[in-house]
């Protein structure tokens, strides 16, 4: 019994993209990860059409329980965070309208769950994901580990985080099934 | 011979949506007009999905040839901004979705194209779309009349707007046949 989790670092030019399987034990296994690249020349609409068929195939592909995404963060400069707001726009809209729960995560957080430490820096991310995945290396590009980070942080976090008006959300009531199997 | 313009004004709290159908001469009628609203205590993701079904069921239903939506603009707070991004994101994918030709246009250029002047304030926005469109008085709220402004302007600025890679759009060829058919 295991959660299947995407994980996605929204960005117009690289969108990161990761599929975890993480055991009621918190062991986690690599499902996919991969980078959606848009070219700059291309028209906003079509990059964001773009990106949302790579995300679309993602889920018709591994079929998911649960989505991690990173929640935009109001430090970089501005015409950085619209492109990434739009593409995350993307992703969310497109996670709710599969019915799927969706767990938004700040860097930091995802930086403490994978290394224990919230200012760890992105070779330290891609270091810990590798060696929680059992990877012989770090995956790259970095945009590719982060998703990987935010996955592996949604699952980790577990109920807690995709708890909402009380009621249990298919992702918490396949946590609990698969916390009381390993518990038996 | 016309041509049938949606104008979105993105926002996470209030998204415009209007519909025109502008002729060859430029005269303009009101085909729909309407505000998304969503609760700020949904989840984002929600919010999200519920702006993305208001403005597929008015896809379905006026299948407009074109679609103008507000560009981004640096100089609001940056909260409100990633809302809007985000909301702005759905709307670009759903337009490339289906295929439309996408326009952004900036505040002012819309303000400029509607009244002839780039600063002026709702108020005169909003009295020059219902003078435009022959309504008795503003539409309400002020997103509403300033999707419907978008609409107006991406209709107005014509085949000019909607240029890419040389080859003629479907709503270029829309345009140039209602121009061809005005001018028999």
């Amino acid at each position: 019994m295991s959660l299947r989790v995407l994980g996605i670092d929204p960005g117009l030019t690289r969108c990161g993209i990761g599929v975890v399987d993480v055991s009621a034990t918190r062991t986690a296994t690599l499902v996919h990860v991969g980078v959606i690249v848009t070219p700059p020349d291309l028209p906003l609409e079509q990059r964001l059409l773009a990106i949302a068929r790579g995300i679309e195939d993602v889920l018709d592909s591994f079929s998911p329980a649960a989505v991690g995404i990173e929640r935009m963060f109001a430090q970089h400069n501005l015409r950085t965070v619209m492109g990434t707001a739009q593409a995350s726009g993307v992703a969310l809209h497109l996670a709710a309208s599969r019915g799927l729960t969706v767990g938004l995560h700040t860097p930091s957080e995802v930086k403490a769950a994978i290394t224990g430490y919230g200012s760890a820096d992105k070779k330290q991310v891609g270091t810990m994901v590798a060696k929680v995945l059992g990877l012989s290396e770090m995956p790259r590009p970095a945009d590719a580990a982060d998703a990987l980070a935010i996955a592996l942080c949604h699952a980790w976090k577990g109920p807690a985080v995709v708890v909402r008006g009380g009621a249990l959300t298919p992702a918490q009531r396949a946590w609990r099934a698969a916390e009381r199997a390993a518990h038996v």
